[in-house]
């Protein structure tokens, strides 16, 4: 079997085109521990009914972790949350004004009863979110847990004595 | 016709039962104005079924001003502007640990498309809120306009000239 | 009878020359949907007595509604719908050293008796004011209605599926 | 002549009356120190018309220092200011979600033009309009000088040298 | 088997005694979802000993998602993740003077690398946080995930139509 | 008597040489008015003994109202009133990692019984302490007055009708 | 040689009477590790003078570190730094609008050349303020050494396995 | 003796190279006191084993201080301190997003039992970290007492009495 037809476990969604240059960095992590994802953009705002598409068909699709990213009023995340069982994790890209501050409150502080695990602002929780997705799937894949620790390893490796 | 025949003009929607005790603001001035409004619950995350199919039909039952309350991650409004042509006003519920800070964030930093009119935090907004659907119905509506230019008058009169 | 000679049914107030590069965006989009507006700095702070009969008489001049910017202390749109009982929409100019935190706080948080519905921080909130004063203005103008659902669905249709 | 007949020269304006509570800081502070003062509410918001009459006409009643109190989106402040020449001192009175945070910046982030001398938020910055204000006096006033100098001076000694 | 032999797979872990008020909400959502889960106090800077041997050992006992609780400066989770591979998700404890928001960043402002899932602050996080391990579980426990889908569903159906 | 013989009536004090940029705003206008200003580097924290000698004979040595501008801990402005019954005008300058909000808030929330009044952050800060100062001259000061209120009547007269 | 002879090392000084609730948690915890402390109440703002002589006099009195908390604008630890070269230690003290907000940055932002040593906001960093300063001691004193050690191993021990 | 057989008192850490541009002011400035000091990388994240090394055998080593700087969601003070008794002394370094907000909040909010000394975000903070530490080392050194006052000395007659 090719590697073309494994469906992808990871969706990563975005509200919008310019949050691309932040998210690329989950795409790419994954990547480079060898896991599927799709992607796309998908708008809460402006394309509400392709969020509800998306989300309610998210788990029959066989994704298993959903990586939503969106700044301002970010509400993308806790309403792929709403309308999903499957695990979301959310990624607040910096906005102009407050430099992601209203991100970060807007997809965190989630009601108790729809949870989205929340990442650092801009690239590098977008990059995690890539890592912890991985870690997710990695709990019952031995393969790639053994991957996500080649690569916790390296990381760690690749740290200088001493600074220059 | 009987008073109760009159559809009302104003939805008045909040993210969850607790919201009302901040909400009900918006009701009572209505009320005072002598503009019919319906009341309910709906929670973008818990119900978000029900949020489309409010948000989406809102027009259709001839609401002409949405009036959104919700706290914390409060999607509830944008999530509504993102699914209607008809103004929405948001109310940032008081939250507790953040004191409303991320729920005035979560309303009122929406991308441009979609727009929510934002009121202040708490009581004072849902109040406003009330007034402010009044003002809108009032553009085209002497009866009401001259209603909210009285209850306006009488505050002004209600102010004393000096503490005590 | 010629466009000319149609009364601007919007009104667009702003502090200084300076915020007009945040506030043509409202001018933009209203001029986008077909819908007059007029366009004047009022400064709360340098020119009070301009405020006084700009507000008090926006209503005998045929205005509907209001949009005013103002960035730092922005007293302006708060002050206008405290002589006017006409909708007032506000939007928060991104200031210099608190980005707009400052501006937001100052218009949002009116207390109880004069709203102002108040739009994100800078351009995307000047944006979002003309859509909102053209949904006001289209809850009772069948043909605005339609241009307006027709703009939000073109910017639906614009969002691309996936990033590039 | 009778102390009564004393034109007060400090004007104490306030929003409302639960601003009072606070605001009395302010008198009874320039109560201490033997300066009249003239205390009253003025809203800003409820009342506009009173807040004009009021500023242009300071002036010429005779007023040398007005000191204005107010919370939330605070406009007193920065409105009294843009009315008048006078120095204007303005307290951000402690507001419910915000905790005087909005208040603040409503009053101290003014454009240039137009000061407005901000103090601290709450009882303690009503206490130090009054003091700022009996000290703008007391720059041509050799007796209030020297009550001032006598006040500072007991509040010097009143500090006790360890606690207890 | 006896449930007792049930190896639990969700580490709850919180930085001290006090926090429990908060992180019983975790314990309490997992076990009315049928999770079993180990719940310990494990403070990063009173015991960072014990914290090296629960984090590096984690999983070879058999942890697959680790929830860590602390307030202030909250270095439990972030420190967890950073010697375990498997995914950790952690919920900021509402501190005395800061309500949190020092909870809050100290947990979610992981860099590049090391990600931490964050919750909302306070108690609905931890209950959150709870739902989100059993998420993570139930992406390969078919049992489990339509446990969390009655949940969820019965979550809907309690919310009802109007307040009271 | 020639005008260099004029001893000046306030004093700019700033808390290092990269505050002047921000500073000069304020020497600038009291030029403009025609008012005498002294100015000069006074560091509470690296000359802390010059700061004692300017603050303690700064009343003996005729000045009226003293503007002190500080960033980051800006301590100077509240040092100086401690050491001065003359009323202290404070600025916030600008700092590079919170932008003046450190600043600000080390300004203005003076304890009572030390009043600063308290400027906005930056160059308008420092403009309006300079007329704020010239308001205090001119209660008493007809000459003053007159040249205050034209330079108020000239602003106004300067805000153009519409932008451009 | 009776205890009553040894010259205390540490000094710790406040703003105010009330700043005790909170700095008696500094001289606790120095006693428990037999370190003496004078503690006295020194107003940077209202017994300026009194701060002089304290700092410019504290290395000579034999004070090896000092401890200063305040609250607000709490300048006194950094105009302590500012008069002598001895280690200084700073407690932001619990504000009542701003929750030590401000007490803490008016603290810990100073500029380069003049450092003071910040703690947490409130009685922790009463009570670490009171560590540190023992640390700094302990580095040459070896009973006092072993002392803190042991101290710091009673805490880890007293950390219970399971909340209760 | 040739300096190079001097082993240095002062231990600096850092979480990252990107660190060094702001901590080599701490290296600096220990430099020119003549105090020699030991700069290194430790990641509390990438390598958390390494931080475990190094602070568990940083007394043995013969460090007396450690300064410890660090971003975001900055770990590294607080775990260092909690690895060890010696004074700890944390820098935040600014961050890209907040601007070291995250970063100062999550090294000073330390619990009761391990303190951080902590400086201001950024460089002045890593200047004003070696010089703190120089002064605790001055305690019981005279000649670097002498040293620090000479610095300081220098410090306070670099300033200018005028802007220019």
């Amino acid at each position: 079997m090719s590697p073309a037809t494994v469906l992808p476990k990871i969706a990563i969604v975005m509200g919008s085109q310019s949050d691309w240059a932040t998210m690329k960095g989950a795409a790419e992590v994954l990547e480079t521990l060898g896991v599927a994802a799709d992607v796309r953009i998908v708008s809460a705002h402006r394309t509400p009914e392709r969020l509800y598409h998306f989300a309610t068909t998210a788990a029959e699709h066989g994704f298993k972790v959903i990586i939503a990213g969106a700044g301002g009023a970010a509400h993308l995340p806790g309403m792929v949350a709403a309308l999903t069982h499957l695990p979301v994790l959310g990624v607040p890209v910096q906005s102009k004004a407050l430099s992601g501050q209203d991100s970060l409150l807007s997809i965190v502080q989630m009601p108790a009863g729809i949870p989205v695990g929340t990442l650092a602002i801009g690239e590098a929780g977008a990059v995690n979110a890539g890592l912890l997705a991985a870690a997710i799937l990695a709990t019952t894949d031995e393969g790639l847990s053994e991957r996500l620790q080649a690569y916790r390893a390296a990381q760690t490796a690749n740290v200088a004595e001493r600074p220059s």
